[in-house]
């Protein structure tokens, strides 16, 4: 394997680059401090002390006590792990408040209890991919048993209103989880400003490497776990902890809350690359609300290109982008999040997701200003509509 | 942090050392190769192959096709899943059918389904920690979804007839798993003999870093998944995976399979730890069978001896050992292994496990059958029943 051609990775909601800083924070535990931190041994306890820093390390992040944040292994655990221990908790609410926007967790976990029995209402957002808060509201029953709505979503980065969305949940006494797996590191984080009582972060969206979450767990908020094990993370959590990992998302997290800011270069490049495109290639439109929206996210919809096609030619200049969905079978389906907002289903098929990162450079940005409208005239000159029209048919 | 200091790791059923060769095979996904393995582009395409290797090397160690491993989080998330799906592919059967002495995962995901309403069997097992074959075939109901044993004990190390008691399962048509945590790297499994539905593998206990476990699924045995997520996994387990976990793990296994041999070495030398101890102090005896045994494992009592004293005695001299039952709260509880061998308390609770591992050498026996006796006089003199021998009352 080598990384010898250079590329642009314009794609850090999907995955982010792992810090340097963060492999350095890891690595004593890859190396001699590989040993378990349960055990009662001095090597143990050393280790663990270790996993009490990175508890604080995220804490600081989100704003929380660290006795609250369970270390999981992934975004997808957290959520699921909200889903469950809402229905356990509180067995008689069988009702699961969520959007069709969700990261696939939700969507699939939802349909999976569907076939389950439970019931669960999929709300629809609107064009711009904002929610009807009035909607929302009505949507609550007697027997829900959680809310959970995404604080911005991975697609169009449109970010909804948490703190409103709790504070509806609070007045009706039920639980509200949101998965803000994709705001960790752009947006600030603070669970004693918004209230909410679960929360999800992923590392590998923080420049850690993939294979840790957290779950943020209000206090008085009851809880059952959804692993059981050898009584880690305080019995909330089975398994023994994947400790370097652990150490470097809480590096990660240091990193973020000493970067957060207002993000305001990111946004200055993201707006370059998206007015430039638009400007520069006619047909163009953004899926999603310009505002409120993360900083690094850009949805573009090409019309008469397919996204396809689009990931093939900008993958052979070293561009890294995705479409709305991960094609693995061939068959490219509309984003289920645009098909939630109402957008035709050409359009969703022509849409790119731009988002950028940490180390994104305007050199970077240029290169795709230059590149991306060659690719999309090339794909549009061999569509079979452009031959149709040349040839006056 | 520094290891300077010289230690005495005889604690490797808690966890293993990280093989410098497993560390360099992972280094690329923690440097340049860090992205998303579902990506569309080549840079995750790549990754993804990697995913493929490990997976084949996984399925080398135990004998299966690599379509039948699924990548975990760690081997709690694997026993859990076992469970999970049994009862959920079968929502009418509502019986597990397990031992008392399994890992605590099994135990604990037990009693939380027994509060969910779930019947579970934890079978009782002999004095020597083997299992009464009868009463297993006669617990299995009409309404049992699974049968879950562990292939070793992880605190006696003894063996269980894992061929014998699948085939038990077949002739009823009750899915059987394996907890085969504790086997890896130390006796050859092979999935096409045993015919096992299910078995559970960890990373870290292979000299892999924590965060990593396999579930194996035998070919038409029902399976519905845990975590729900975006399709990784081919839709069996969610979550963007942890890829150097997995292919650190994947070099683990083709390290173990290499290394499998009949571990006469371990054996000599896990015998000489063993005998040595018994025949220099009084009062030692050893819990569970003496064979079938993991060659690694020796789980031995000494008579009068809190091991809580032992511990921290053997702590001072750098020797890494563990008692029945990790101590999180202050006071050990004898283990529930001990226990449901019909093992007394007082001897329970003075009961040292000594567990080798690939890294350990003659000198670091010899170093522990010097230290160790003279540890265990201390304790004993220090003891109030030795003073008031002395003091002749």
């Amino acid at each position: 394997m080598n990384t010898k051609d250079k590329f642009y990775y314009f794609d850090n909601n999907a995955t982010t680059r792992i810090a340097p800083e963060v492999l350095e924070a890891m690595m004593p535990f890859l190396t001699d401090f590989w040993g378990n931190p349960s055990s009662a041994y001095g090597f143990g306890e050393k280790i663990n002390q270790y996993i009490v820093k990175a508890r604080e390390q995220l804490a600081a992040l989100i704003n929380a006590e660290p006795e609250n944040i369970v270390f999981t292994s992934c975004g997808t655990e957290s959520n699921n792990t909200a889903f469950h221990t809402a229905l356990n908790s509180n067995p008689k609410k069988r009702h699961v408040l969520t959007t069709a926007v969700e990261h696939s967790t939700n969507i699939a976990h939802g349909k999976h209890l569907q076939r389950q029995g439970y019931q669960i209402t999929f709300l629809p957002v609107e064009p711009d991919g904002s929610l009807d808060l009035c909607l929302l509201t009505d949507s609550i029953r007697e027997d829900t048993a959680i809310v959970s709505v995404m604080w911005a979503n991975n697609e169009t980065g449109v970010v909804l209103p948490i703190e409103e969305i709790a504070a509806i949940c609070r007045v009706r006494g039920v639980p509200f989880h949101t998965d803000a797996v994709q705001v960790a590191g752009k947006i600030p984080i603070d669970v004693q400003t918004n209230q909410v009582d679960f929360l999800s972060l992923s590392s590998h969206k923080l420049y850690a490497p993939k294979g840790t979450g957290i779950l943020y767990i209000k206090p008085g908020t009851p809880f059952s776990p959804y692993l059981f094990g050898g009584g880690q993370e305080k019995g909330r959590r089975g398994g023994t902890e994947n400790v370097a990992g652990i150490v470097g998302f809480g590096k990660a997290a240091e990193m973020a809350l000493a970067d957060i800011g207002d993000h305001s270069e990111d946004r200055k490049l993201r707006d370059k690359l998206e007015s430039g495109l638009m400007s520069a290639i006619p047909g163009t439109v953004r899926n999603g609300a310009k505002e409120p929206r993360l900083p690094n996210t850009s949805y573009l919809a090409f019309e008469g290109v397919e996204a396809e096609a689009m990931l093939i030619g900008l993958d052979q200049l070293g561009i890294c982008v995705s479409a709305g969905s991960a094609c693995k079978t061939g068959a490219i389906e509309p984003s289920h999040v645009l098909t939630a907002m109402g957008i035709k289903s050409a359009l969703a098929k022509s849409s790119i997701r731009f988002s950028l990162g940490r180390y994104n450079r305007e050199e970077e940005v240029d290169f795709l200003l230059e590149k991306v409208p060659e690719v999309v005239k090339k794909i549009r000159a061999a569509s079979p509509q452009t031959r149709l029209k040349e040839l006056g048919i």
